[in-house]
């Protein structure tokens, strides 16, 4: 493998020192960018796109053309897993994602088992060797999954859901089921992160965009003992190098200590906690990953830039943080601001590290 | 005014001994019930329903009707606000609300005022008026308004939003303007909560349904120091009692203490924090609403009454606790298990109170 030209996210992670603060966006290969536009208008749907390797990788590559980003993340979505469990996955215009055959019955729940990664999903595993082949090194590449909680709601309420009044159903009145289903959801995740650290993914992310919606107590059992039984199985270690791993729980930092005793090497923060505050609850446990509000990239570029000199600030000395927005960059900013979001995390940072 | 027959709801908010712990559900005037839907077909639109006092009282105690609730709200809607002030509010069918007007520049801002809340609002203030009488003395009335920074997201987006684009930028860009805007809003919700209160409320809350969108610093310039300024402007004593004040920041439970602080009575919780924690965290300073996950209600009554108990243990002893949800209740309950959680809240809570 070509040697890592930049490696200053994945140092920051594992809380070694770096030049400058590494920064990256989630959903940074999206909509906002007309030229992932025009790959996804020539693909045909976003699932063709998820599913062709080679244009999977042009969209991945795409944002670090444009901007000076420190780590790429693999194009995909984490619905791949539950439509490699059989439940055939489509996307209806202008609706959200849906199941053909939602998971509802104990029944439906026992006829689920752990997929064979290579035949079910080796359009990611070689999306995965193609990016890595076609980022010759520039930066390192994400893998990433949906966490066992938060893919379990699609699975049980066949697409998006606002109350998860289904999945939550299930979880209070079969918590047996419930468990039974997450079991075999981790065990599918663990082989299939496992499957991109073997194709050449340098650090994984767990997307635990749903783990909010719960209670702190069913938080512990139905959405982090997956997580950490997850972590607790990866290979952490490839090409010689660890092999970070970041949890983020959108809307999760009432229970940030709790998280830093996962397993993981970093955390995702969104953006209702100050990251400072957040840096001193989790001590020195983990990196944090985060978290400007991404409605700030619809403000002017000095008001981006004051927004990024207040996180650095809060923050603070000390090696540990990734810079990242709270949650994916929506489709309908402007990629010019987006530059001066980059630019500023690199300029305002270099006095924090010396 | 006849006497209160029951008052713990009064009495818990302020943090004094009741026989049990009090409970009344968020949005319990609503869909789940047979008797509401009929009413609702009756008045034609919802929005005809809220500017209908006979039939709003009639919503109003429908759940009373059934169950042993210990205070009842006035049915209406947080939207009469920006209503009042010209923006011409309408519901699209399967849609949410939406506004003909929308609040975009500073110009649509300096035109606006605190609109005469008689003349403009005198069906709210007239319902509460039916309601008080009908009442009788059995239960305690709410009064309730959405928060400045809730009622601009819908002003300025013109309607429901998901990652509130534009009201976030005009915030980011624009504070001043902003500020203007939540001011005249927050002028006007004071207003407003003074006639409820002046025609017969006995207690007034204040939803925040947004104000968990924001970051830390943003949530306390734009949503917690308009709370607190209406607040300090509330007349908080009628009929020789004092009328508490409920304010409730859906995802807010990151800035209890701040919240704590804003001058009033009790906070609402939603169920993302554990309510012992909570409890901790605001001390002797306020009392709690709160805050069992609405979707419980979907499970089946042993379930929800085991779920009652954690809850109730999770307070333990000593006054300061008003049962509720963390939300409003959803549509598709079936009303027998609401009747189950009103009767575990009172049977299992007695206890705690001796």
């Amino acid at each position: 493998m070509t040697e890592l030209k930049n490696d200053r996210f994945l140092r920051a992670l594992l809380r070694e020192p770096v030049d400058v603060t590494p920064v990256w966006m989630m959903r940074q290969a999206g909509r906002y960018l007309p030229e992932y536009r025009a790959t996804r208008a020539k693909a045909g749907s976003f699932l063709d796109l998820c599913k062709n390797p080679e244009l999977a990788c042009e969209v991945t590559i795409q944002p670090l053309d444009r901007y000076p980003l420190d780590a790429a993340i693999l194009f995909s979505d984490i619905l791949t897993i539950p439509d490699a469990m059989g439940l055939g996955l489509f996307f209806e215009t202008g609706e959200g994602p849906r199941f053909e055959r939602p998971v509802r019955t104990l029944t439906d729940i026992d006829r689920l088992g752990v997929p064979d990664i290579e035949d079910e999903l080796g359009y990611v595993t070689e999306a995965v060797r193609v990016i890595r082949r076609e980022l010759d090194g520039r930066v390192p590449l994400i893998g990433f999954s949906g966490s066992p909680w938060t893919l379990a709601t699609y699975m049980v309420e066949g697409g998006s859901s606002k109350d998860f009044a289904k999945v939550k159903g299930l979880m209070f009145d079969e918590p047996a089921a419930m468990h039974k289903l997450l079991g075999v959801v981790a065990d599918t995740v663990t082989a299939y992160l496992n499957a991109q650290i073997a194709a050449g993914a340098q650090a994984v992310m767990i997307f635990d965009t749903w783990g909010g919606a719960l209670t702190p107590r069913d938080y512990q059992a139905f959405s982090l003992d997956y997580m950490a039984r997850i972590v607790a199985g990866l290979k952490r270690e490839a090409e010689g190098r660890r092999v970070p791993v970041i949890l983020f729980t959108k809307g999760g930092s009432n229970w940030l200590e709790r998280m830093a005793g996962a397993g993981a090497d970093a955390l995702g923060l969104d953006w209702t906690i100050d990251i400072g505050e957040a840096r001193r609850r989790v001590g020195e446990r983990v990196a944090l990953q985060g978290n400007m509000d991404p409605c700030i990239l619809y403000a002017s570029p000095p008001r981006i830039r004051e927004e990024v000199a207040d996180i650095l600030a809060a923050w603070g000395e000390g090696p540990g943080h990734v810079f990242n927005l709270g949650h994916g960059i929506h489709p309908h900013i402007d990629p010019e601001n987006v530059g001066e979001f980059v630019r500023a995390v690199h300029e305002l940072s270099a006095p924090y590290h010396h």
